[in-house]
């Protein structure tokens, strides 16, 4: 069954394929291009980071960022789910973009457009101060561009106490939908029903200045270009 | 360190407190108020659920649905993914909705806005005809409002090729950050930087008619009303 059919529990077609990545089900769904990979990981800004804690799973939203075959990851070192993805340990992290939900003729059929990536390998703390550097400095990038060069730099308290990790996109695979619906045949002879797509988009909207915010300030270029027509909608 | 502060891999803080999900990071995240972890379920679409494959993590997005304390998935009988959520194994799924970006004076304290909803458990298959037809009509009333009475109804044959799961939101957790920049107080005084927070929203567009619709149809209104101001302005 599935209203949520492209969200059944598939396995996917890997760019890299092993047999981890290899579950079998719906390849046509597969996109083999790893710029696709690319596109989708540098599109959406969360991730879900997953490991095994006392033999259960354990996922959690963390930022991340891409740069080449890298993917980085970085939190406190104090954080008890952070060192747990550290060691050497397998994880997951799965970026899920939704772009719209369809409608079929039959309940059965609806489904969800969507481009999703998941990747496999174990994880290393960057260690090497310049490679941190950089990390940050690209994890800063993808989050909110252009706040490197305009906010204040990480200090070597700050930059003591936080923790980077990287993973290779080696053992990554990325599925996606991008198509209308998919009736059966007698559905839509039947012609008893709407079908189509409600697309679904992130917006950004007017920034909201900080309540102690000097009157000096207007919102800086970096901030302002990420308001999207939508978001400005909204006010 | 913390450009994406609030997706530092803390624990959290649960409502139904248990050594798994009481972390101890960051406790004043947490909000303790049932109330709270229905919103974050009942506003999202999709899931990532997460399960111990041979010893190593696996985290795919899913469609979900809540119903009171009970959180339904559903996929193909066929899911090799699927399968390896039942039979009483652990499983984690967690639920993120990004509200908006936080900049801050100092690119260490740049953050996130954001609800995310933690439910640690053993999804059991849901088996009585009665009440997975229910889930089903729970699935699609949150995926697709409307959709379970106008659309075309499950047939025996697609009824038996759907797997539904049941999980008990029992030991679930809720965290979240929703408010300005949490600057130094030195960085506050220096004023060198703009500081406030861009919005995130998920916006939904004007539907878009399946290519081999008929010529009858104009968009129901149950698929109509879903299209938010700030979707219709990106046409």
């Amino acid at each position: 069954m599935g209203p949520l059919a492209c969200f059944r529990l598939k396995g996917m077609t890997s760019l890299s394929p092993t047999p981890r990545t290899s579950l079998g089900r719906k390849k046509h769904r597969a996109a083999t291009d790893r710029a696709t990979l690319y596109s989708v990981l540098d599109e959406a800004l969360i991730c879900h980071l997953g490991v095994v804690r006392d033999g259960a799973p354990l996922v959690l939203p963390t930022g991340y960022a891409r740069d080449g075959d890298t993917l980085y990851l970085h939190g406190s070192t104090g954080a008890a789910s952070l060192r747990a993805a550290t060691g050497g340990v397998d994880v997951c992290v799965t970026v899920t973009l939704l772009d719209g939900i369809v409608y079929c003729r039959s309940v059965n059929n609806h489904s969800m457009n969507y481009r999703s990536a998941v990747i496999l390998g174990r994880a290393e703390t960057v260690t090497d101060p310049d490679a941190k550097m950089h990390a940050l400095h690209v994890l800063t990038d993808h989050l909110s561009p252009g706040s490197w060069e305009h906010a204040r730099g990480v200090n070597a308290k700050e930059f003591a106490a936080v923790s980077v990790l990287a993973l290779d996109l080696a053992e990554a695979s990325v599925k996606l939908r991008a198509e209308g619906p998919d009736d059966e045949a007698d559905d839509v002879e039947a012609d008893a029903a709407w079908a189509g797509v409600l697309p679904v988009r992130t917006v950004f909207g007017e920034p909201e200045p900080a309540a102690d915010l000097s009157a000096k300030w207007t919102t800086p270029e970096h901030v302002a270009q990420r308001v999207t027509k939508e978001g400005a909608a909204a006010r």
